[in-house]
């Protein structure tokens, strides 16, 4: 087998979208088994620039959040499963940006949970990342206290055309993906969508330098990321929720509110999975995944909150998933 | 410094507690500093002994999840805060079990979500427990397949006193504690509780031999446990919500409906505590949560799901968390 | 048929009760039959006596919502049901008190609901009422604005001694009632509520000149008022949640959150009831209450927020719902 | 003034909407004063003509709530609201249907709120209506039982294309409007709309000859209507939310999840419309809505639920909301 070939892309300004939407024409085309390099802005469009940029001031909605895409993908019909495998995730700047927003965030207030309360402030934090020595160094606005984190970059949101010829906002998400700002799509692992449109039209972007679990205030640290990515399609196979594999573990994902409702759902998925590799009836499978998964919680800033269900492989009799697309894709990646 | 003593702690059939209860004659008297090993009974008051004793038949409420105590703390008073360090969590009995209960459990409508649809399937799983191997086996109902889970022994429930003169079931969770079901209560584990009556009135059982996040089907590896404790009255420190230690983090945890209320107000605990703890106003301990900090889903199936907000220690700066009670007591069990 | 007899009952002031709670010795006791004038305090205990006496200051936790009771019941046994008619609420004095207070109500952040948010104002309405007009008026604060509101007394407390074994604050609601805070409990009302303990131990009070729906500011025109009630056991006849009846409505009660929840249970409950009454299937039931029946919001603040289903009699063959005990009950209250 | 012209608008099968879409060519103009009669087909699509035409068999999703529209609105600009005055609502048809549907609905699980039960049966039901005695009669299937039931024609669904860009089904709603299915859009009312793109793009259709609140089976008397309805622009005047106005009452709706989001947003938008007519600060506003002001239930069944905040007119200083465009309305419908 040959190595992949490798492709670039970097948007211009104006290319960058922000709304998954069967309708646009696509950026570019990936085809199956090339690495494509892809780059990334960050939330603010790049428009903060520093801890005296707000958010509210420098970004104007709807332009927050772009993606890069949509790319066309060769040969996904209707029915068919794309399989999108991260490899690689590298910040494209020294340093990423976090800020408070008004109402916007878990610990306020916000338009859909109204109040009368004014918002907290607005305040932006700069995070120096050292790439090398794999942090992400927090400094305080209010003393001089600075914290090293680990450098822990993922994508936060990543989709596909939703069914149905809708067109959603970047900053929601749904069964097309979107906005997940889950810390599970990260270099190494494949990401599965729907294919709901000729080409599935994928895009991403969103990139975190590292977030905690639910991104509580709203934002994690943005900057922008080159992405390296392989895919395939995998024909004939309907999925009703994103999924996800790594080499450890197989994860189904949900979004929506109040919180209960997407943790229902993924689990819920993560059950039917289990059931088809394992040959248990639901029931089994329910008390299977009981007690041996997990429940991580993606985001509970955004108009759908996401949760993760996982299951660790090691809890599994040995399967294939998906025909073993992904250890096929991981050993792309590696060679 | 000397050995701790030992004392045990084995009710009879009539001695176990179904709520927590201020008015309620203590069981025993624990002192500081003393080792306790108590033994607790399964959530099933021991009444399920095969896969043929269903729960709805076998067990009558509320005569559900006995707990063992009240345990009259010497010295504690209103106001005070109670340190209970877990030193050891083991399993009584060489199984477990587990079931699916009419109308309980994420993955069914129950008396609270209702609708009208029949019930699941009432089922029980017979688990087979190796303390020498760490392992849970799980037997499937419909098939032959078996599955080894790590043991990872924890309390379900635990809890004081409530204040305001309420008496709660055992089944359900608030500011007294009571039925959490986080995996984060463990070997190891130190736990702040608030002292609302004299002598807070300490009370726990509900061992789990292990559970995934959320305790999804609505009963975890439910089995009888030995655990050794150390409790350590904290004078004059008030809390508003339980709050966990252990080595390598500080957490907190909050129930409630519907779920993002608990993360809402676990991170919003978080928050303070780390303004506290590091002198960073609110809104820097916010940031610094939101990147730093992890959401953990404790049960999504109780009457009020709990969940925990963590903080890894090694993001604060060194801090002698409560005067260091829990390296005290950590030190004092490995004694 | 005799008039009825009239008793009537003012407690001192450290007779309030502020929980349901089947251990407390009871208050008085009352007969089917006999006429009783209750006298209750209002929700602040009577603390409030001017606009310038900030709940917050003037009233201590938890000795918030006093109710009057509890009154055993003679010849309420377990299982059987108790018939309440609220014959007249009238207010005992002339004025009554509104106010916000400090992280309570809707359109704030709450302990459940928490942010980083300050508190709103704290701000007391002095209400006068005019009995005879039938008015209440609003005074505003900020302006000289004044606006007459209808006269529409209530009770937003009234229950029983929990299952179970629980002792519950008279600020939340569940299947004993509780801190309901309906509109739908008025004069002509019957409550059905479920016997837990030997007299069942009824209580009430928190009456209310009038509220919107939700009170949302989390405090109506709270007033003492003098309630006079019949009561009626209804022996063998078990109900799971808390029903009215009016001349012209079957209303079913639930308390919980999220919101959906009481929805759910309540119109669930009244479903039920319908089939009941009408011997039609469930689906048939479902089908006749999506298309004739109302949802009632009661309270949107207090800890468990309550719904009412309500079918009107007019959609409902003709019917004596329990024997005709609300018919038998309003005609001898109308003696 | 002379009478209003009349238009008529019935589309052909193939011109129906199932979005809610700024980019889609509009299907017809509407300029003020002039009365449109508009007809709309049931939710169904037409395709229900017997109890034994299952909606799961003979309808395709997304091809579900069609909506007339959309309308060009001369003179509508972005940041102007629209007034849609609605005049009559008249069946099409003697009958209608209403059902269940497989997984949807208040009582049962879904796919967002996810369980393992299987579907509730879906089952049709044809009700017979009377314009002429104002009735809507039920028919039972599983007894011969008939109940007449209130006409009362509702337009479940209007709105216009969304702010930002987006493309949604009729299905759901949001601040654009969209599957609000409340009883309290009905003939008499206004309906204020935001203008998000030039013309607005108004459209309607899921016509209802009754409903109970919260459309708890999912599904009203589902029925084609023709609606007849005066539009006017109001220049410059922005608003968030939809609002209604009748001659009794001022209403604002929100639309989302958890339920008590919904009414917080709404009951919050209400707080700033009173504030706004009376002078009063948003304290005393929050106060007079607090005890004055209805909450009514929408649906509880559609992907967003809708609740209505409600302030009857007679609480409030005499006012002409909007320069008192529904009473011009209404005066030039009752021409």
């Amino acid at each position: 087998m040959s190595a992949p070939t490798l492709a670039t892309f970097r948007p211009q300004d104006h290319e960058y979208a922000f709304h998954f939407d069967g309708q646009r024409e696509p950026y570019a085309e990936l085809v199956a088994g090339a690495l494509a390099m892809v780059y990334t802005e960050d939330c603010f469009g790049g428009a903060v620039l520093s801890v005296d940029d707000l958010p509210s001031q420098v970004c104007e909605w709807p332009f927050l959040n772009p993606v890069t895409g949509p790319f066309h993908i060769r040969g996904a019909d209707i029915g068919d499963t794309l399989a999108v495998h991260i490899v690689a995730i590298t910040p494209a700047r020294d340093h990423g940006f976090s800020s408070t927003f008004p109402h916007f965030g878990l610990l306020t207030s916000t338009a859909a949970t109204a109040s009368l309360q004014p918002p907290l402030e607005e305040r932006v934090w700069r995070y120096t990342i050292d790439e090398a020595a794999g942090v992400v160094r927090f400094h305080a606005r209010s003393s001089d206290l600075g914290v090293d984190l680990p450098l822990e970059p993922m994508i936060g949101t990543i989709g596909v055309a939703p069914a149905g010829g809708e067109t959603h906002s970047t900053l929601t998400a749904g069964e097309w993906g979107g906005n997940l700002d889950t810390r599970l799509i990260r270099a190494g692992t494949t990401v599965f969508l729907p294919v709901n449109v000729p080409g599935a039209m994928l895009a991403l972007g969103d990139g975190h330098a590292r977030q905690g679990d639910g991104e509580i205030c709203g934002v994690a640290v943005e900057v922008p990321m080159v992405v390296t990515l392989l895919v395939e399609v995998i024909k004939g196979a309907t999925i009703g929720r994103i999924r996800l594999e790594t080499d450890a573990t197989i994860v189904t994902l949900a979004s929506g509110r109040p919180l209960e409702d997407p943790v229902r759902a993924s689990q819920h998925d993560l059950v039917l999975w289990v059931a088809d590799l394992t040959g248990l009836d639901l029931l089994d499978a329910y008390q299977l995944v009981s007690q041996g998964g997990g429940a991580v919680v993606g985001n509970v800033v955004d108009p759908a909150y996401t949760m993760a269900a996982v299951m660790p492989k090691r809890h599994l009799p040995a399967a294939a998933y998906y025909g073993g697309v992904h250890q096929r894709l991981r050993s792309t990646a590696t060679q």
